[in-house]
């Protein structure tokens, strides 16, 4: 069934993982961690307590780079029976900080898409995380120019989007969300009626994997790259 | 010289110490951390250190208390030189947790000027601070049906407020703030054009003062209680 895109007045993008990389360094200190409580467990059971840790506290520390370094430095005192040094702890500290303060790294074709859509569209940034995280990398990626503004969503569950919507004062079939997550960025938009493209990362985060089950029969496009959008939006 | 408030479209209302109690919590869990860390120094020295430590990490993780623990992890590390024990800093995660869980504590009067003002004005959230404590405070409060949404800024200056105008499309004079921060809720939106009421809490974290100086001249009142604020819009 084709897509119908010509009521489409706003268009939301997520931004880690859709506009720049950022999975990819949440990975990588995964891997630091791993390493650095070496002495009390294997690297595989880390990433598993840590990913059970950072689940178990979501609903207190919700998603961005403060909860992680917290999840993390319980886990921590947790796993070493509370002996960790303080050397260690420190250094989880310093990943925090690199972390938050990482230079952009844009995915391909991004200001591309955005200079070309932002003459029929308004653009907004509609993501999940710390709000002053989102809006300086937003800065630091140069692309704030392209967008009316940024919405941070404490979570990203058909709820959120409506409130959204409401707030945007357009109707749901003039709302097209673009982003990586299945999970987060497409269903929840085609089950209020809005319209959702997805554009895969090459790597997700467990929280936001779903099944193939769930994407049966829903109606939805999804590309290799973010410039096929131009050309979809005709 | 009268203030003009017959255009007035929109009044945002600053959250934490106006709507309800906060800053008492921070107080609180200031004077705890001078407990945890008696054994390396005085109260008086470790609150000017974590007030130093905040400061320095303000633009690193913002406001809220993910950041305040994660500044206070830091300094309990420093000032011990490096020897404080996994059980001080579990409690720092905890007072961490309980700060976020905390029941909200309304201030007097709140619901019914909200009550009152909702039938012709419309009321917005604008706040500092983390989107998701800020959601789940305004959930657990009993307002949120009062307000259009909730704005959660990452800093409370001219330029972000001067974004939200361009946001809500008004333009200053149609915009009331309410808030208990010269520094924040005051000063900002008299120096763009637009109209605030100060309604000063008992506490005011330091980074918040400002002097006399600062608001020499400016034309905005001040009420004892946020129930005037009915009467002087008439």
């Amino acid at each position: 069934m084709a897509v119908d895109y010509s009521n489409i007045k706003v268009i939301g993008f997520d931004a880690d993982d859709t506009l720049w990389v950022n999975e990819t360094y949440f990975r990588e200190a995964e891997e630091e961690v791993g390493k650095l409580l070496s002495h009390y467990e294997t690297p595989n059971k880390i990433d598993q307590e840590l990913f059970k840790m950072e689940i178990k506290n979501l609903p207190t520390y919700g998603y961005g780079v403060k909860g992680f370094i917290l999840s993390m430095i319980e886990l921590a005192i947790e796993l070493s029976n509370g002996t960790v040094s303080n050397t260690v702890l420190s250094k989880m500290l310093d990943i925090g900080k690199e972390m938050i303060n990482k230079p952009i790294e844009l995915l391909d074709g991004v200001p591309q898409v955005l200079k070309t859509l932002t003459k029929d569209y308004r653009l907004i940034v509609a993501t999940k995380g710390d709000l002053l995280d989102q809006e300086r990398k937003l800065e630091k990626s140069g692309l704030i120019d392209y967008f009316h503004h940024i919405e941070v969503l404490s979570e990203k569950q058909e709820v959120n989007y409506t409130k959204l919507l409401k707030h945007l004062d357009i109707k749901p079939a003039e709302f097209l969300m673009i982003g990586n997550s299945l999970k987060s960025d497409i269903l929840p938009l085609i089950n209020i009626g809005a319209r959702a493209i997805h554009v895969p990362f090459h790597t997700t985060w467990e929280h936001e994997k779903v099944t193939k089950n769930d994407t049966n029969g829903l109606n939805f496009e999804t590309v290799k790259s973010i410039t096929e959008i131009t050309s979809i939006l005709g």
